[in-house]
């Protein structure tokens, strides 16, 4: 089904980061030309070499393409993309699909989707989890939000980029589901964390420890997955301190909004500025470790 | 092999609640005749009908039997069973085994233990995680804290009434991990809440919001297991919030104890107790939903 689209369906791929490079380039290799643009273009150059055109604007990607995808960074970002002087919205046409697969404000989606609809533009919200390794090999969890006709349009696409595709409900949902995703994130992290470091101070073995709880009601993908590179000391990037901090600070402006207390997120976004504030934004997100045992004196 | 053992070891149990008593009769359908005392006779009286013989006092029971198990309520009755006036120590003979298997605090294990060994008594600590059912289908996680080699005596016990045994280190080493084990879940549990009040609030269908998010790096047992019934507003215990409580407070003290500060469980601690002050100490732990969603004023 691709292969038949690829002929007539001209993507607009806009982020090229350790994610968006990845899930353009699946698209490409299904068939679909592409043109592209990123803030700095040395990022495109992976694409550009596999035969991306090059367009210099959001507006000139709109123009050049049918259907457009946006992988950036901050809500400032997306809203400079749709919104700004040389945005998607000055270039886009009757009819056109712009996705922003970036996770980024609620209230800012379905804003998006309103100056869209507009002009007879269909936007969609469909933001993802998996991480730069869910991107690459193609099986993130992809949650949208937006028109049934136009995410049945959008179906093909999304299933060369993920796995777990599901249609959450009106624009901004697909936003709203990712920050359930992001809120649930922030309790098992601390769990996790806090755990570790009581059986640290207790002076258990915290290997042998593990084997007793993470078959039970503790088990958890942050105990299967983090809590053993903590024992490694091994605080590299899976998923960054500075965009778990982003995503929480939304949830927690939309929760604002929505006159919603969260009294667990609310903490957690504390302790993970304390990560940050200790030089730990490029850290992963099990860095919370360092700055739970920052608070209690220890130095490791 | 535990057939063998049956003509020679009998076993001392006391504490036949929704647990205990399964345990124990695991150990009688292996064969062990057992000796039975519980604070109330009739909830002991489904063993006494299958062959316990039944014991006054603790002290009887230690009396009457070679290795003793204790499944009792909360520290202060652990207490009183091991010290106190007719407690176990009253009535134990040297090289005689005691197994709390009781969650309650690390440093009374210590305790116990230490008193125990004055009389070369061994006491073992060894908390079970997998609530009644995992009682009651043999497939707890025992974790075990005490000298190896009475806990290797021990094993042929463990692995009657559980799946995953593990010796954790030395006395308290056992009650240490099921704190352990209780940290995570106090995490995974406000991030399930929390998660699904944001959800509910911003309008999504939850179970598709969960279609999206449980496969993924949110996904923990809490997810799978409780999320459903909270949807479903079933709070009935698989594990009571008054026991939460009482396991919550026993880390809490135990950190203070060691000078540490775990934020996170203070939260969900205090969350808990306002479960319970309305109402909710014989719900599951689920019903932390009800805390959250009275603190943010809904009325369901």
């Amino acid at each position: 089904m691709a292969a038949d689209k690829a002929q007539t369906t001209r993507i607009g791929w806009i982020g090229t980061g350790v994610m968006g490079r990845w899930m353009c380039q699946h698209l490409m290799q299904s068939g679909y030309p592409a043109v592209v643009h990123t803030r700095s273009q040395a990022k495109a150059q992976p694409l550009l070499e596999t035969g991306a055109d090059w367009a210099a604007s959001p507006e000139d990607v709109a123009r050049a393409s049918d259907v457009v995808f946006t992988m950036v960074g901050f809500p400032q970002d997306v809203r400079e993309v749709y919104l700004g002087g040389q945005g998607l919205l000055k270039g886009a046409r009757s009819g056109q699909i712009l996705v922003d697969m970036t996770t980024t404000e609620p209230s800012l989606a379905v804003e998006i989707h309103k100056e869209a609809a507009a002009l007879n533009v269909s936007a969609v919200d469909a933001p993802v989890s998996g991480g730069d390794i869910g991107a690459r090999e193609a099986r993130l969890s992809i949650m949208v939000g937006g028109e049934k006709a136009t995410v049945d349009e959008l179906m093909p696409f999304f299933k060369i980029m993920g796995r777990q595709i599901v249609h959450q409900g009106p624009a901004g949902s697909g936003q709203h589901t990712k920050m359930c995703n992001q809120i649930v994130i922030a309790g098992t992290m601390i769990g996790v964390c806090e755990s570790l470091l009581y059986g640290q101070r207790a002076g258990l073995d915290l290997n042998t420890m593990l084997e007793s709880i993470a078959g039970g009601a503790a088990g958890c993908w942050s105990l299967d997955n983090l809590a053993p590179r903590i024992l490694k000391r091994d605080f590299d990037p899976g998923f960054f301190v500075a965009h778990f901090i982003k995503d929480m600070g939304i949830a927690l402006e939309e929760a604002k909004r929505m006159q919603l207390c969260l009294p667990g997120l609310a903490l957690v976004h504390q302790l993970y500025l304390a990560v940050a504030a200790n030089g730990g934004a490029r850290f992963g997100t099990q860095a919370l470790m360092l700055a739970l045992e920052k608070l209690n004196g220890e130095n490791r």
